[in-house]
């Protein structure tokens, strides 16, 4: 049997009580979401919606081929100039994903004779990419700038630093600042990750690199994804016009990938110019964070102080963390559910995230719930 | 300047006339299509459009988080279920796109300790798969199943056969048969890539392996792409259960993956449901470039012999075939140019795509355009 081994991987799973199974949900779902990653509530907002169907209805179902060949439309060149200029860069270039958009900036700027720095709890897209990478790459401590400025002073020619900008895993924030100068101080480019930032942090949300006062620098490349805050698909690379016309000649998800479907870039750009219309839903997602850590914390439960919109609350260990998740679905609550082999530092975890449009009824509700099914 | 490098290299490819730039196409563009891969014309077709827009509207711009997580709707299993009994297997899992069901293929098939056979000529998703995966990978000659042979028998323990189906830039077959064969021998699994089999070859497009009697079978593994014959992005795993509950609890690139976008999910099945009502979609598309061929060869140009609908033409030059291109499309007409790098064999060709829906009078019109503007 050829994939006979599967099958005993598989039973090694059941007996660690490890097994992932699939649950598809309905379109009227009755769950308080809590789960997803739509935190600013737009995946169904009616004109993201719509942005999507009337892309298909003029662009087609899909983009039809490679970005270099025939998939990219108007529609995508017009979503890259308004992400571009709203998360305050000079170019952008848009992916069938983020995680392909990771894979194509990391493998991109750390060629062969270069040395990428990343952080311990890096995305695993962005690990993926240091794997696909031709450079070397030095992994360091959590958020540790001064492990960084080590790791560079070890290495001659081009280095890059990669970094999330917000964990996905326990929503806390990368010390960019200090990254960007720890990076300045060796002439390093710094890489980040903006999947968590984008639409929550800075000025109206334009993300933590603009926060951080590092929008348009010429030696910060950020990617991000347009499933999140935009409740689309799709990713990004933001950077100078240089870097980015770099990765259209080199970035291998991106030639050789099919473009991003016209329907997920109309949905992203139809979200993108909902949040410029209303920039508070970046705010509110934050403050509707701080109240559920706030609310977590008052009753007991321990959970991370939040930096952008996603609390994490530690469970004692990763079968109870699966029971309570359970039970929270059990009373009608969705949260996230994270633990081994997802988590590298092994801690078994609720994660919620806080989204703009919850009500404070909904943020009681979903503590209450939490905490009457604890462990 | 911390990518200053970045600007020699631009300027080493600028030297090599090797630049590749985005021609951003309109909605209306009055170009004939040879270039793209929706080779049964149903990127526009208006069901397909219905299909992505009414999605969108059930079901939102995204689907909000990772498979595992919020990110599998109804419409995703109804897509993997259909998919499946189309093509004749256990069971599929859809991934964001090709690509990412490539990766997760190949890492999970080949982990550490097993040995995977790689076709020189595998499509690069297949061949960053190999890199990233645990196992070692061992590159084979084209189409070469006595190489493969000879390949398996250098190891004990697990083993994976990846080849495509269908090779992008040639256009040729993969000796399906004789790999299942050669795998078979020595108890090895196969693993094939029907991007541009999936629509094209097969009984009513069922795809290159249901073509060669391998559909269904316990040590056959399939991937393939939503984003060519069905108009829409995306992409797939099909095989057996236990195969596919594996890579759920197993690929990166999907636990750590946004899922599908819904209106992607919702154009592909559109699509799916259109080519099971008229599958005679997948005849045309093999006629239409046997015509060409034909048409091609008669005219005294170097065309290669379509076993799908993927027709190769040489070029004598990367800049000659560059101008060819560019003559083309001056005179109306998309073709594809493959040139280094990106062809492993350093042959440069024009690259046309037999649509499904091309009249006798484009393809004459095509033919002729390629014959005027020959180098
Ligand atoms: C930090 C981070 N980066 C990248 C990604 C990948 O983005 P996408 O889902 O759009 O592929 C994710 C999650 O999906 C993420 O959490
Ligand atoms: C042979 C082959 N496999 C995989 C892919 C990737 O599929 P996708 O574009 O859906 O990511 C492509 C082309 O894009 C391809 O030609």
């Amino acid at each position: 049997m050829a994939f006979g081994w599967i099958e005993e991987q598989a039973e090694q799973r059941r007996r660690a009580g490890l097994v992932r199974t699939l649950r598809p949900r309905p379109a009227d779902s009755p769950l308080l979401d809590l789960a997803s990653n739509d935190y600013l509530g737009l995946a169904h907002h009616p004109e993201v919606a719509e942005g999507a169907a009337g892309a298909a209805r003029i662009w087609g179902g899909g983009s039809t081929g490679s970005r270099l060949v025939t998939g990219t439309t108007e529609l995508h060149t017009e979503l890259e100039r308004e992400l571009a200029g709203f998360c305050g860069f000079e170019a952008a270039l848009v992916f069938s994903s983020g995680y392909a958009a990771n894979l194509a900036a990391v493998t991109v700027l750390g060629p062969h004779g270069s040395l990428i720095v990343s952080d311990a709890l890096n995305h695993a897209s962005l690990i993926d990419g240091c794997r696909l990478a031709r450079g070397a790459t030095q992994v360091v401590g959590h958020a540790d700038p001064d492990g960084v400025r080590k790791a560079l002073g070890t290495h001659e020619g081009p280095a890059v630093v990669v970094s999330d900008t917000v964990f996905s895993v326990d929503g806390d924030a990368a010390p960019l600042a200090a990254l960007a100068e720890a990076c300045r101080e060796r002439g390093a480019g710094l890489l980040v990750d903006d999947a968590h930032g984008l639409g929550v942090l800075g000025d109206g949300g334009r993300g933590a690199p603009y926060a951080a006062g590092l929008a348009g620098a010429d030696d910060v490349v950020v990617t991000a994804t347009l499933s999140k805050s935009l409740g689309s698909q799709g990713g990004v690379v933001l950077g100078p016009a240089g870097v980015i016309d770099h990765l259209v000649n080199a970035a291998r998800t991106f030639i050789f990938d099919t473009g991003l479907a016209p329907a997920a870039a109309g949905a992203a750009l139809a979200a993108l110019r909902l949040l410029r219309r209303e920039p508070a839903r970046a705010a509110r997602a934050r403050e509707v964070a701080a109240e559920l850590h706030a609310r977590l914390t008052a009753a007991g439960l321990e959970a991370v102080r939040p930096d952008a919109a996603v609390v994490s609350v530690r469970a004692p260990s990763p079968e109870q963390a699966v029971r309570w998740a359970a039970d929270c679905r059990t009373a009608g609550l969705a949260v996230g559910c994270f633990r081994p082999p997802s988590v590298p530092d092994g801690i078994s975890r609720l994660r919620l995230t806080a989204r703009a449009d919850l009500s404070g009824a909904e943020i009681e509700r979903a503590v209450r719930v939490i905490g009457e099914t604890r462990p």
